[in-house]
């Protein structure tokens, strides 16, 4: 990890496996936005590449290490529990590998979790053809100071012809209705821009399914032989994924290739475009696509001119930062900020890139119901951050 | 395999394990082309997705048996060997898997065989990164009914950055320099289309090195961090290169995107250009590139107007087919033919599509000294076919 010059560096370089499980130091640090001041607390860190955070209802938090595929329970002082049993083994290749982006990726609570102690993990699974990203759910049980997961069910899995051997773009974000508990998954292109638009196939896609991973009766119709599952279609590699609790409308922001990171409002049987529609170009340069408009399909709200390289998502509620009320909070990867965009009737009307000076990848963002917002930096030693109005006492 | 309208559907048939090893009855047809009536014979069939022929001095060949890593020895009547023992792992992905081009691809005689009896193999190898293009060489000892590669040697693998885990996309062909011994292999993009474009990257180009697999000190000068074996740049997926013995001039045929399938004259330090440059648009439909020109890049010779899906490339010489005298003959996969090709002053004059009839995909072209043709088709059942201007006796 480069030398940050903000306070969050003393801690960062004490972290060691031995702070790891008593719970290191909190550093703290503020940073001014244009609306609010902003106390940065790091809660954790010595995380290998986390990915995702779900927050529990005890105030507690579920957090996912990609790499090695271990899900963790944090207390809000940091510590950290041993890796939760019974996950499954994920798709990895060993080693540094900068084009294997697989692994544990996101966890949420089902919705009455309180009740049924239900958690949902997506991730890259290991199969005869290469890799699928599946979703599995398990009862999380405690006991005798250890975590498992219990009655762990294979929920989904992607259709055989469509599972592959990439490494890349595995998309793997998930979200519930906030009204009648649909569970929904986004799925990359897997590197192969060919794919978002093949309406029989689940990569490029965003699906819809029940709580127990089936296809619904009443997912929007698209061609005669499209896939069951599909919700929408045309996307790149969306892993800012969220419902606005608000209006119950689901909101995407999607990697752009080379420039071209979009937002996307998705409404049911919708075609996104990619790689018809792009803001952005090729990596190498090269020219794809035909612009931001073509027929049949649904141009993007917003395409950033720099790039934020989306991943993670979630709409400000609360009372800590009033005047953040139904933005969207969106991590940036390379852009290593949290940017706020504010809609309205259809437009930005606000882009604002905040914690620039951290300095930090930063993965998935949650709003918590005290309105303070946790977010995952995406580092070897990556961390559990939480912003608040004032300084925790 | 479906079935077919000519004279090969009985053989075909028959074709079982049983007969594999002992040799199959010789099928025959003959086909009118343009120039010549040609004389079809079945060599041998029963070979699982076949990739690549070397012809040995002695009358009989060698024959690469791509899903399965096999590498087997054919006698002029048929028979086929056991598999040829020491030949390396093969990465693979189990079962049908469409997404899954990995396996053994190449063989090719060192050009002083008759000597020092070394056979060089090109193959996905499996790393821990996913996988590496390398090449092995061993040397071919026959002892006792058995036959096996000694003294193996792996002369070549991708730098590890360049190693990933996509399926699809790895080039594979190699052809030795018909003067000074240097040995050419072409490495796909790996489905990724920005990595062609990368002069550090060794996807989407064509490496050159010396017989022992090292990078020599004369080859071209690209950008200052550019890969030492890079001998051209901007290939999509070549899978049909060989030099004309009249000239020592390099050649490829390259596969398009949909469409766009292109020959290109391959010139030391030249950038073909892809994705800039190409005839094609993606599976997709979404419009890639630029069109047929790009500053700093080469324009290929030709593209088609029809789907070659190019594989396996031979220039005529010999005295059965005197009118072919120096036309390029190319397998076609897709395309389901022998496409003949004949180039004058830089322009195509001839472009025939011969043996359609077949209802072949043909993966690999070589001619024999005797000015025969040999093919291999690309079946689960795939054949080693002969092409001779009159019936075999």
């Amino acid at each position: 990890m480069p030398l940050k010059s903000t306070g969050l560096l003393a801690a960062t370089a004490l972290a060691s496996a031995a702070v790891l499980a008593a719970g290191p130091a909190l550093a703290q640090d503020t940073i001014d936005t244009e609306h609010h001041q902003v106390h940065v607390t790091t809660v954790a860190e010595g995380l290998a590449h986390p990915w995702a955070i779900a927050l529990m209802p005890d105030g507690r938090f579920l957090v996912t290490e990609r790499d090695d595929g271990r899900l963790r329970i944090g207390d809000a002082d940091g510590s950290l529990s041993d890796p939760v049993e019974g996950v499954p083994e994920v798709f990895r290749f060993e080693g540094e590998t900068p084009r294997s982006q697989g692994g544990l990726f996101d966890v949420k609570l089902h919705p009455q979790f309180a009740e049924n102690q239900l958690v949902y993990l997506s991730f890259s699974e290991p199969t005869e053809r290469g890799a699928s990203v599946s979703i599995i759910r398990g009862q999380l049980v405690e006991e005798n100071g250890t975590a498992r997961l219990e009655e762990v069910e294979a929920i989904f899995q992607m259709q055989e012809e469509d599972q592959d051997s990439s490494g890349l773009h595995f998309g793997g974000r998930m979200a519930f209705h906030p009204q009648d508990d649909h569970l929904f998954l986004s799925i990359g292109d897997r590197r192969n821009i060919s794919r978002a638009q093949d309406s029989e196939d689940q990569a490029g896609s965003i699906l819809r399914m029940t709580p127990d991973g089936e296809a619904p009766e009443d997912n929007p119709e698209f061609e005669e032989e499209a896939n069951e599952y599909l919700f929408t279609m045309g996307h790149r590699n969306v892993q800012a994924l969220a419902f606005d609790p608000a209006t119950a409308e689901l909101w995407v922001a999607d990697h752009g290739p080379e420039g071209g990171d979009e937002i996307n409002h998705v409404r049911a049987g919708e075609n996104y475009g990619w790689p018809f529609i792009t803001g952005g170009e090729d990596y190498s340069g090269a020219p794809i696509g035909v612009g931001l408009e073509h027929e049949g399909m649904v141009s993007p709200i917003h395409v950033f001119e720099d790039t934020v390289a989306p991943s993670g998502l979630a709409f400000y509620q609360g009372d800590q930062f009033g005047n953040w009320q139904g933005d969207m909070l969106i991590g940036g990867l390379a852009g290593q900020a949290l940017v706020r965009v504010r809609i309205a009737d259809g437009v930005v009307v606000e882009e604002e890139w905040m914690l620039e000076e951290l300095e930090r990848r930063i993965r998935d963002v949650e709003v918590a119901e005290d309105g303070s917002v946790w977010l995952i930096t995406e580092h070897e030693d990556g961390e559990v951050l939480r912003l608040t109005s004032e300084a925790p006492s």
